[in-house]
């Protein structure tokens, strides 16, 4: 009992309460804040269970595909968010995550240390199906977002169509209905004034 | 495409981010603010992957357990979060989550919205391995959170180790190990002065 073990993943548990405090450029549709990292992993958590219909495999595997999103952005605990339109900042991303993710996943049991870093590689590397949904999720929520609080990141950081589209579509890798539901929401964003198209 | 279904689901999705303002009586480890909803269902699915070889039955559905925790707290949003130690709380407690679940699983589709509300039903009654799997690690994350900050939130609503014992003992249907650490975990924080004991 209370062995190397349990302590070691509650070590582990204790740590990533940080992801907390890592904030997004999301704000909550009510506006009343930024959305941080782990609200947003919860939320991409429902998505992913309520949405697997619309996935382009929908027999793939659930379970890990949860097990991706529920640990996909712990390594911002030390690399932070890097915001989807910042080109300077995705220069050095993979290094700064993969030092991230070996420090954190470090901290487990060898065999929990290897299966939560294959997870976040596959999640990164978007070549399985289930990565590939997961991917798509982590791109529509933050669009509703957007959508629903007309636009008040896009706005508040100068972003246009084209960039969201551009930077949006491997969505269609992971599901083509919630691809063509995403850009019939640019459209309308782009219709209502929320979003800017390019100049 | 963009169904009545997709739509449908959409709405819940956004309803749902209202979880993210739902706070709970327990601090983030750092002590910087009260810890909601969301961030404290993410936290405990994460723990659902790694202590499952503590669960009594390792076996178990950890799909369905976590199907059952990410959508647990929901009703919460209509019901507000009802403090573990508060007796006069848990009168009516199950009547507003009741009205909850039927308001806000109501929006989906009606094989989700049964299958949500079946969920959140089994939850509650702590029945099935799977739930009182997943009803230890609820009871194990606030205490986690109140050790780690020095029983910041015991102190605070003066508990005494009397009531952290007895409210928590069903944790052990779900997992004797994790029930025999978190006893340990108390008698620690009464040693330190974390926890009062009875007066």
């Amino acid at each position: 009992m209370n062995s190397d073990r349990l302590l070691k993943q509650i070590e582990f548990i204790v740590e990533i309460d940080k992801l907390k405090n890592v904030y997004r450029k999301s704000v909550l549709m009510d506006k009343s804040r930024l959305e941080n990292d782990a609200e947003h992993t919860w939320h991409l958590s429902v998505m992913a269970i309520l949405l697997l219909e619309h996935a382009n495999e929908p027999d793939l595997d659930l379970l890990r595909v949860l097990k991706m999103l529920l640990i996909h952005d712990l390594v911002e605990i030390d690399a932070g968010d890097t915001f989807a339109y910042d080109e300077k900042g995705h220069e050095d991303k993979y290094e700064r995550e993969l030092s991230a993710a070996r420090r954190l996943f470090g901290l487990l049991p060898e065999d929990q240390r290897d299966e939560f870093f294959a997870l976040w590689r596959e999640f990164e590397d978007r070549q399985s199906p289930e990565s590939q949904y997961a991917a798509a999720l982590d791109r529509l929520q933050p669009m509703l977002h957007n959508y629903y609080t007309q636009g008040y990141s896009w706005q508040k950081h100068g972003i246009t169509s084209d960039k969201v589209l551009n930077y949006n579509r491997h969505m269609q890798q992971g599901s083509e209905e919630l691809w063509s539901f995403a850009q019939q929401l640019i459209h309308s964003a782009v219709a209502k004034g929320y979003l800017k198209e390019k100049e």
